[in-house]
């Protein structure tokens, strides 16, 4: 076996670069010109919005992308700072040090290190389904309530206002009682900004469609809305010196490529930010899968979730290693890299190439770009996230669900978003075993002239007085066990003329000790009522761990392959 | 409706009350004389136990064993201080007082009143299926650890040196530091006592057997055998005047009725109590729920949990109000009760009288009992719970109910009561999730000529090239969702030749909805591979569930009653 092949799994790389032909270079060119050009602003304004300077942005995409295109398994996914990561990193690190500081940056280098090492340590131990405890209604409500609070916090720079907070509440308190401190050319160019970006995103692709485009193109030029909003509001403070009005601009941004940086490390640092780190890892790691495996399944190509891991790992010690800040894949921009026609993860390292020219070039340019204007693009981005929908869809689904969606939506918007990420996980594990613990359990009896046997309250079945059959839809384990005790033998109890109790097994897929335990405390009880107790229908895998327990040894009735075949031998013939 | 019988489901009392007479009044007051006497030494054990005045022991099994006979609905149930109930009182209350001072005292009872509140508030709501969660393992190896601790804490009073400690490692270190300080003749007393109560364990039964004793008779005396100890103990102490050879006694225990408290209302007290009172509620209720339902089925009565919650969380209030601390229904007590006869929770109401003159007049006579004799009964109580066997049994059973158990008993042992048992019910809960998050999934296909679908690594089945059906046996939630989702997609794309998917679902309880999104993805991502999605054998409340929701309208394939309609439908004519 050749070191490539053995390596190939590891590194997608070997398998996609074996192939790579001039039509996959000019496809992948394409994108990548495309996709820098929306990066940059993104960076910047992401950056700002975990508190760290508008550098960081930039230096966040250039390695990070760079390592996820050598080793993720996506050919589409763009990687990067996103809007729900940077809010995390600034809920995190803003515990620890004060927003400015040395310390804060520190801090945030440090976080894209734990982060990274977790992922790679996940994808290694394959421990990648541990993502899958963030359910789905408590996704959507952790990224609607992050939306709001991501745009409630960025409307002080709309303003040109101080506030602060970490959840709703704190930040509107905050922004109210500098209220009188409204800068009002400042709030001008914010709103007017934020109008025409969302303007661009309803308004822009239809115009441009009239205007003779093809949808591709239209698609793409629509995109770059935000940094024609740049360029604008620049050369406006530029051209009428609003600085000097009190409009807060970017300023000097040091031009360079992105310092090497050293993690600090410290025990003390790294364990204040250890849960952070998870979190991070676990919220970024589902929010990149999910935009993966939708590019990946349009083009039938396969992502490996494990791998996905590893990807994202490196990208996020590569963003600790070159003064960045935790990353993940991104959907707009990944999106637009597959729009734009990605073929392969080398667009991802033309678009770094790029950002390098940007950080080395361009960023002079930015130097009267107002703060405003990067408020702006956050807020027309993640009120695109905002969906209250999902809690009439999920009421009308399952009040379960519902409880999942609305205890993470209200925790996040008024303690904040860890507490609320956590929460929710917790909320719906406690419904989930709860909705376990009370299976829904039928008694069954013959439907006529049939080998059948459904619940007596669905359907006209005969039963008899001596036999009762009991069906549990559930695998049996410790949270339900003493429920169906406590059920078989109050139902035992009721029954005088009962004689054999049936427990039908057609749906347990599972049968854990203390289920076992359970099963041998009712088969003594009902043997002390003179009651005996049989099982239909155990599935295999069932049957292999019961053969040689003590349960077995002293279960006073059968095991029947069929509930038919127990009826017919417990029924005397008469 | 007459009041009585409105009331009678929370009082059970007008339920037996009511048919009382002549034969089960003498039948009651035959076992009360016998529980109490058997009582006394326990009581003064656990109260040693706890850390606690020996007092307390009797004050917190009077009013509780009544209240407990009103509420509760055993016929047989003795309840008071039980010893891992005492020895989880003594971790909590020490953390907070300094045992022997008088704050450690009004922790104790503090702790008796939350756990009460506690009991009552999951009876009237209903909650008693929280208890689930400390699953027959968590309890297995919880209670081996906790018989190990209690022995080894009582090796001190036996060998007459101090000694403190709350886990093995502690109290192993602490009493070989103080080896230097054993009292010989207490060691004396305390080994050779403990040996005795050993042999009547064992030796007295056939013993009082082969002297032509009836079995009840012989069953009964043989659990006197603590008052033997005691007697001869104490008669020895005082005619030899061990006291003044540094054997330790009980010395003056004031006389009289249990003198009335008032639980201090103190929110700082009550919030460091809280976590301890949860757990020594549930432990507690747990192992009285379980002897009550063990004594219960032999005469086919039955016990309402919720009911039991209330009488247990009644008696725990009473503890509070006469200067007892938390209490629960015994193992040992409860089956003398039931063997010496008793017929209603009556004999419950004698004891406590038995235990009333006990506390009024024999307190003088137990002045010169030796602690040593008192921890002898106490090591010897305990080291009948500890029981190894579980972890080999467990190892047998399932890795998973193994882990649960070592993690338990390890924890227990080596860090501390709560602690262990927190460690293991987290434990048992991520392993179900664990195990429920991959769930078994099969590729299935035709046994030939017949209208089953099996597994096709167990059978010989027929499938075909364009059509992939999977079964899953599991019900679909957060936790596997995605696991089903990245399974489905994986081997779609193995499959070039492949038309239609078909989801088996005859194992399917429930789908939540993360899973409704996953099916929702898979059906969206294999549309664009060009494969349609069906479902078959999908149950009646999970169908009812479905119906309406976005996922049925956009399936692209069908859902089929059985599997075998699936089939037919899907396989062309050839």
């Amino acid at each position: 076996m050749k070191l490539t092949s053995m390596l190939a799994p590891y590194l997608p790389i070997l398998t996609w670069g074996r192939t790579y032909n001039r039509g996959s270079l000019t496809n992948d060119l394409t994108a990548a010109v495309i996709v820098t050009i929306m990066l940059i602003p993104q960076s910047l304004a992401y950056a700002m919005l975990a508190g760290l300077p508008p550098q960081m942005g930039l230096y966040a995409s250039i390695l990070p992308i760079t390592l996820y295109a050598i080793f993720g398994t996506s050919r589409s996914l763009a990687v990067g700072p996103v809007a729900v990561v940077s809010l995390l990193t600034a809920a995190s690190i803003s515990r620890i040090a004060a927003p400015g500081s040395e310390d804060y940056i520190f801090a945030a280098i440090a976080l894209a290190f734990l982060s990274g090492v977790f992922l790679v340590a996940m994808g290694v131990f394959r421990l990648g389904f541990m993502a899958n405890f963030l359910s789905h209604p408590v996704i959507a409500g952790f990224i609607t309530a992050s939306g709001l609070i991501i745009a409630a916090s960025q409307l002080k720079a709309i303003l040109g206002i101080q506030a602060e907070g970490h959840n709703l509440v704190q930040l509107a308190e905050s922004l109210w009682a500098h209220r009188q401190d409204i800068n009002w050319i400042t709030a001008l160019i914010g709103s007017l900004t934020t109008a025409f970006l969302f303007w661009v995103r309803k308004g822009l692709l239809p115009l441009l469609l009239t205007l003779g485009l093809t949808e591709p193109v239209a698609k793409i030029m629509a995109k770059t809305g935000p940094v024609a909003a740049i360029v604008a509001t620049t050369a406006l403070v530029w051209l009428l010196d609003l600085q000097n009005l009190g409009v807060k601009i970017v300023g000097a941004v040091p031009q360079g490529l992105p310092p090497l940086t050293m993690p600090k490390f410290s025990l003390d640092l790294w364990s204040s930010l250890l849960t952070s780190a998870v979190l991070i890892s676990v919220i970024g790691f589902v929010e990149s899968i999910s935009v993966a495996q939708t590019l990946a399944a349009k083009k039938r190509q396969r992502i490996d979730p494990d791998q996905e891991l590893i990807g994202l790992g490196a990208a996020n010690i590569g963003a600790a290693f070159t003064s960045g800040f935790p990353v993940t894949g991104g959907f707009s921009r990944s999106v637009v890299n597959y729009d734009a026609g990605a073929e392969t993860p080398a667009a991802g390292a033309y678009t770094a190439v790029g950002l390098i020219f940007a950080s080395l070039f361009l960023t002079p340019l930015i130097f009267f770009l107002p703060k405003a204007t990067l408020a702006a693009t956050i807020i027309v981005a993640v009120l695109s996230l905002v969906d209250f929908k999902i809690l009439g869809k999920a009421w009308r689904y399952s009040k379960a669900d519902f409880t999942a969606v609305a205890t993470t939506m209200a925790i996040t918007l008024v303690v904040g978003v860890e507490t609320g990420v956590i929460a929710g996980v917790l909320v719906s594990i406690l419904i989930h075993l709860y909705k376990s613990s009370r299976p829904h359990i039928a008694t069954v009896g013959q439907v006529p002239n049939s080998e059948h046997y459904r619940n007596v309250l669905r359907y006209d079945v005969i039963t008899q007085p001596h036999i009762l059959t009991i069906r549990v839809d559930e695998s049996l384990y410790f949270a339900n066990a003493r429920f169906l005790e406590d059920h078989l033998l109050a139902r035992a109890t009721q029954q005088p003329q009962l004689r054999h109790v049936v427990l039908m097994c057609s749906a347990v897929n599972d049968i854990d000790m203390s289920a076992l335990d359970s099963l041998e405390a009712v088969n003594k009880r009902l043997e002390d009522m003179g009651v005996s107790f049989h099982l239909s229908e155990v599935k295999g895998p069932v049957m292999d761990r019961l053969t040689g327990t003590e349960f077995l040894e002293q279960l006073t009735g059968d095991i029947f392959l069929s509930q038919k075949r127990a009826m017919d031998q417990l029924t005397p013939l008469t």
